[in-house]
């Protein structure tokens, strides 16, 4: 049996409260073994882009990545959030170090080809550098992972941090027994999006069929649902999706939604 | 004796122009065995500051580092600056890897006491993690380090490239023999601060202390010369000082001003 490795998704509000993100790094950092931290941007570089003048362009509703975008999701989810996260887990005594996929080439990605829409510096990851990370996995470093991506040919990329996680979870899955947890700001998976005491404790793919089918699943929770089936079909032993406050009780099994693959 | 290891701080203007930086990147790629590159932060940050209105604050003619001021320099150095470097190595067959001193707690420093002034969020270095560092570059991972450090107890610290170039070389000194570049947009040490073809070819500390008597060195040149003798002192084996473009020729000794120890 491999060795259990925590891989932790923070997303949303918990990233712009400081208060919030402090508790959950001092539970983080307390988790036992090794574990890798991925953080997506909060409402941060959006102000950021706002106080800039710089236009945030929509197609389809989905973000466009032009230039500037780029540049300032780069210093902000590279750079002050990430760097933050390493300082605040140091303080801890959790010994981790901070990384985009361009760092140690570990995580390669190509910008997004699609037939029709330019998403502009978008990156779909190709490939993780495994070897790299278990290494420093086995120094005893957390590694703390900004949802920025490269292409080898010198461009930066900007990924969706989900499918970082995910992807970071199904390449390890051959070395480390994974355990991907999707934190957030909701208690789990709802049954009632305004609910949240709703909490379905299992998932199954045929539940899930079925509750999308009903449209009992709110539409933000699809591409996160969508990415724990696919994360359990390529070796990762457990999904979970709950609250980042209760980190320690999603680890315990007595909180969030446990996603499995029957 | 111990492998060579190239220690090399680029900063002023080069980091300010893209084809210059990219030529020389292209080039500090090509150096064989192991290497660390420091940068500092060049044009881009005071840009930033005025684009939000983040005033600068000096005290007798040094910056302080408020609240704003430390984001802002996070944001540009360890996200921006760093990251495309980064990417940039990787583009030339370099595996790079962007750390700051609070990435593996490679370089521990604390705020800044003085007497009467309050610098802000000014890290002088405490403490060089070669352990860590050593096992890196062992892995033929090429550093890239940007000029922010931490305190240990989860504050991020602006500090002076130049220093934590010449701490890191220190540092690196009884593992490696340690060759110290600092590259930047002048020939080298000149005589005549107007005249590029100047260059003093050796300064040793009694023509430097000739020199400075004689009001002879430019202003901006003393603390580089500083560093560079308390290197030299502390066990790095050459310190080179000239033009980023330079770089093979400041290598190979044809090029720059060399600091000798004598």
């Amino acid at each position: 049996m491999n060795e259990s490795l925590y891989i932790i998704k923070i997303g949303g509000n918990i990233i712009d409260d400081n208060a919030k993100l402090s508790r959950f790094l001092k539970e983080f950092a307390s988790v036992e073994g090794p574990k890798v931290l991925v953080h997506g941007g909060g409402q941060l570089a959006t102000k950021l882009s706002n106080q800039l003048g710089v236009q945030q362009h929509l197609i389809e509703g989905r973000r466009i990545t032009d230039a500037e975008t780029l540049k300032i999701v780069t210093m902000v989810y590279a750079g002050w959030i990430n760097k933050n996260i390493v300082a605040q887990l140091q303080a801890s005594d959790c010994n981790a170090m901070g990384l985009c996929g361009a760092d140690g080439d570990i995580i390669l990605a190509h910008k997004r080809k699609h037939p029709v829409l330019d998403f502009g510096f978008v990156g779909d990851v190709d490939f993780v550098n495994t070897f790299l990370i278990k290494n420093l996995l086995e120094q005893k470093l957390t590694l703390v992972i900004a949802p920025i991506t490269h292409d080898q040919q010198g461009q930066l990329l900007n990924t969706n941090a989900d499918t970082i996680a995910q992807e970071l979870a199904k390449a390890l899955s051959n070395d480390y027994d994974v355990h991907l947890i999707y934190s957030f700001e909701k208690s789990g998976v709802l049954l009632n999006a305004d609910d949240d005491n709703s909490v379905i404790p299992v998932i199954n793919r045929s539940d899930y069929t079925k509750l999308k089918k009903e449209e009992k699943i709110f539409a933000g929770m699809i591409p996160k649902l969508d990415n724990a089936f696919a994360a359990l079909s390529h070796g990762v032993s457990k999904v979970i999706i709950g609250k980042a406050e209760n980190l320690s009780k999603l680890i315990a099994g007595t909180s969030g939604t446990n996603i499995v693959n029957e």
